[in-house]
């Protein structure tokens, strides 16, 4: 396959995954949709939604850029100055209303050069602001079992991964209960050519909307107190810290001149920041500081 | 006058403003203090000043660090590996409860190497949610004055430092109306000795309190809406992305493993993101949004 058939696949992935968040949110409206371009070669096709019953700010962002690569990444990637790229992917971060659901982020993206370099990348991760061991170990099992299917080292490796990735070294927290994250697959990373990767990744884009819809169906109604609220707006708090600090789409979104409101789409609709915060010991916001450590087995923590 | 006595002199601006911005604050409260040390060596002390009539949060922090210099920092410096450095600084963000007061930032601060090399850096800079010119040009206008007591070029350089510096080039907005921003200021970059440039950082750091109880006073009793709050969260949205995406000192403190709470004690006590926001035509937003750009003239907008 070529780079238009995947970048026509993420493209599809994005409606679908829009149509089936909007039916499990129930508030009877639909994504909202920017269609922008991209100066120096490309675009994309920016949905949000707003104020649901369920969710209350959601992004799912497909964008196809091309153009010559910038000079920092050309180095970094060892080619040469004015190599071209291609790059294609569907990148979401949903944050619903009840603090009882989680945050959720998903990413499926494409790159290639104009050398014949190319690799897929990806993930899934989980960010509760109250940490449900049940929830966890279903939600691993779930990327498990999509892993599993393709490689019986991918959940592991992966599963490490984005515990590393997905990290605050300044408050020595994981930013959620994290999940899977890879990069650069290709066939000399793994031992799967072109097609079965592109197989995986369209496995682990397809099962996003099932597992958001798990969690936003079990939780849209648990009770919750201003107490629980405060505390949700902390912990975006620390998504908002992660995102401008660490994460590198975020920061190569902004550095290579991307469309701000597009990146920017995973801050949360609002955040808190309390000098020297810290819960009350035995308090379920104390026992959810003490699970967001690196390492945790979250399929045997029941 | 050597760095214990420049360290000693910042502790005490530090007291000092503190207790003319609990005065202007007129809650009849105090600073909390927190006193913290610095595994590597030294430490602070960081007041903080939560929910009071006109400041909903402030801090304002002292710290006085020494050790062996970061690799990276000792590269960019061209010094040898293992080098040793003193900083110790005073460093200020208050966040005003009414959205017609502005936010403030001001910092002084003092950097030695053990090779004899030293300079000193800082400035006081004003983030309004609404723009006023008339304010603007008295704020400009009382660093002028500062400046040009020493140097007839201090202004003008310091102001376009400023402007440089405080800039968000992902919204193409100034973070606020700038001021006086300076760094690096010694015997080699000025045609000043050491004992003169500290009597210009004093000055700067004395004028911080009576400017900022200038915009208390002024501005703590003006009438606001729902809508007037809701555009202050805004903003104060675009402080945090300045700060985690561009602030040296908040990169450097969190790289140098520095106390967490105070380096992002700058963080507002609430900030939204709303995709998309866009003020209507002439409205007060709007105007405000028109004014935040580089090089206007503050000292002749009215």
């Amino acid at each position: 396959m070529d780079k238009q058939e995947i970048s026509r696949y993420f493209k599809g992935l994005q409606d679908q995954i829009c149509t089936a968040l909007a039916k499990a949110d129930g508030a009877n409206k639909n994504f909202e949709t920017d269609l922008w371009q991209r100066q120096e070669g490309g675009g994309g096709c920016t949905r949000t939604f707003t104020n649901g019953a369920v969710l209350e700010k959601g992004g799912v962002a497909f964008s196809e850029v091309f153009g010559t690569l910038h000079p920092n990444m050309a180095a970094s990637l060892g080619v040469a100055d004015g190599a071209s790229f291609f790059a294609t992917g569907v990148s979401i971060v949903l944050h619903p209303l009840n603090p009882m659901v989680p945050i959720i982020h998903m990413n499926v993206r494409y790159f290639e050069l104009d050398n014949g370099l190319y690799w897929f990348g990806g993930g899934i991760d989980l960010s509760p602001h109250y940490v449900n061991d049940n929830d966890a170990q279903w939600f691993h099992g779930q990327l498990k079992t999509i892993c599993d299917t393709y490689d019986a080292n991918f959940y592991n490796k992966f599963k490490t991964w984005a515990d590393d990735y997905f990290y605050l070294p300044h408050r020595n927290e994981t930013r959620g209960i994290g999940g899977i994250f890879f990069d650069q697959l290709n066939e000399k990373s793994t031992s799967f050519n072109k097609q079965q990767l592109f197989s995986f990744v369209k496995a682990v884009g397809e099962a996003f909307a099932p597992i958001y819809a798990y969690f936003m169906k079990n939780h849209k109604d648990d009770s919750y107190t201003d107490a629980h609220k405060n505390w949700q707006y902390i912990r975006r708090g620390r998504y908002v810290e992660f995102n401008l600090l660490h994460d590198r789409g975020t920061k190569f979104g902004l550095e290579s001149h991307g469309r701000t409101e597009s990146i920017l789409l995973s801050m949360p609709p609002q955040a808190q920041w309390q000098y020297m915060h810290q819960p009350a010991l035995g308090t379920a916001e104390y026992l959810t500081l003490a699970k967001l450590v690196k390492g945790t087995n979250w399929l045997s923590t029941t």
